[in-house]
């Protein structure tokens, strides 16, 4: 099986190709080739990965790398949030163009491979209800959005006529995020575990009892391989899939913290109100149905506790650092 | 007020003209020029009328489009149904990079005007309830659906960056359509009243018992002309709107015809079942809910005898031929 992964670089490509290369396949298919592109150049230590760096929705990109001839077409390539917002030209070009040229190459290259295409709960805007259900209209409230949605419509279309087989997968909130504190909005809900557990500080911009749905990065590349591999018959018309996550309040994670980590940790949290981030994390979906996603073999975790030690397990080798005194 | 009409050549494009001449003018304001763009000269006998032909989504047409500064964009431009499943790229390149342009052209040049976009019933797909409610996730099933679902995704987004100030018409059937026969699937709905009006044959190729929405061409300007010059405030992000129409069963459609024409039109109706037909029609929504169109102005007739009487005013210049011999 020959596999593309657009995006590789980012944290869940990373991770997916770990994953793909440790299970040295996907399901009972070996793989003979995975192809990383990125807009740096992947890293992947392999003598199956060929890595690509470039702009996808540059002339011939999406040709060059359709030329490889791929089974599997893993795209999470794009522009997030908060730069689609900023800058519409590159958005639009990169999230809207560049999936569009990856399945037109696809299409002319008269391949039918599985696509699995990184979406996200963000096509939903609100007024919505506290829990979405799985036939809520889409109603973007962000570019970002409006771009992934398009995408979806464009994979259901060209599904439908087999120029792909493809699976939208609307990604819930990635929690805990590994790595730095970043800019973004949502990034107090990782940060306030993921700092206090090595002994760091962490600042929460909002009230405790915001509720939020997450899943882990291990998580996010199960239903990756879920998406790769299922029966995509089920889906009919509609290939767009929400995958279970957990809905959790801050409260809850704070308590899952000091159950893990100890108050040690969780005083390392500062509570700071900020009233811009409230302003926009009061817009954000608070729960979703996913009664679909999970009955199509989509698994998430049932509890912020059992994020939080995915967490420890695969980030921080198991070890706490501030319960041994970090 | 300056106004831009694409497909003003078309059936509903033709009668927006002569409805805006004849009331010279829209709302308060008087018109202070009318361009008409359609793949074939528009015809119009105006002073006030600019007519133009071309193709919408060549290099340079909607910018010179815009270089007339219209106020409103009545964008009814677009490749229809059957032809975009048919041809795949015409109907993409049209129906979403045609629309896409315009909506550019318009932001490169500052302007904010009024756009009212054609968008059409078939962005919903089954399987469906028998009434769709306003807030039903849109699934396309065919290529036209998934182009004009898009369009509205990028009408919104533009709205609300305040690039364009966007109302989308999801059209219901139009009904009774003036004209000769045409091999629409769809055309046995007004086949069966039109031609027996004037004491011609027509063929019933699906059961009486099928459901379908409708409104007249007379209540289709009058959705444009709503969305035209609405306080658009109230739509907040939700700028598709699912206008009003009659839900009428194909056995009340010949009722009314009973009633206004007689046993003599009636008798003109063959039925000839067709299963290919019958396959297209039953995937089709039978009703919606429009209940939020109709909070927001939107009227259309109220029963099919009623869109009847308005075919036989605007067309048949009051008259019914075959009840007069014909």
């Amino acid at each position: 099986m020959r596999i593309l992964v657009t995006g590789a670089a980012g944290m869940i490509g990373q991770k997916l190709v770990q994953r793909l290369l440790a299970d040295d396949g996907l399901g009972v298919h070996p793989i003979e080739g995975l192809v990383l592109h990125d807009v740096v150049r992947p890293q992947a230590d392999s003598p199956l990965v060929t890595a690509l760096e470039g702009d996808l929705s540059a002339e011939g990109a999406a040709e060059a790398l359709i030329a490889h001839r791929p089974d599997l077409i893993v795209h999470l390539a794009g522009v997030v949030s908060g730069e689609a917002e900023r800058n519409f030209d590159l958005g639009y070009k990169v999230n809207l163009d560049g999936t569009r040229e990856l399945l037109e190459a696809a299409r002319r290259a008269g391949l039918a491979p599985r696509v699995v295409y990184a979406s996200t709960e963000a096509v939903f805007g609100g007024p919505f209800p506290d829990v979405i259900p799985d036939d809520f209209a889409p109603q973007p409230l962000t570019s970002y959005g409006t771009q992934k949605l398009i995408g979806e419509a464009l994979v259901n279309d060209y599904s439908r006529r087999g120029v792909v087989d493809g699976v939208s997968i609307r990604f819930p909130t990635i929690c805990v995020r590994p790595g730095k504190p970043n800019a973004a909005a949502s990034g107090f809900f990782s940060g306030i575990i993921r700092e206090p557990l090595v002994g760091l500080p962490a600042v929460l911009p909002v009230p405790r009892d915001v509720v939020h749905t997450m899943a882990s990065p291990r998580a996010a590349v199960n239903f990756i391989l879920r998406a790769a591999t299922m029966d995509t018959a089920p889906l009919g018309g509609r290939r767009a899939v929400t995958p279970p996550g957990v809905a959790v309040s801050v409260a809850e994670e704070i308590e899952a913290l000091r159950k893990v980590a100890g108050e040690k940790a969780v005083a390392l949290i500062e509570e700071r109100p900020d009233p811009a981030v409230w302003a926009i994390v009061q817009t954000w979906a608070k729960a979703f149905e996913a009664r679909r996603g999970r009955e199509l073999g989509f698994e998430a975790e049932s509890s912020f506790e059992e994020i939080l030690r995915v967490h420890v397990e695969d980030e921080l080798g198991g070890r706490i650092p501030v319960a041994e005194g970090a």
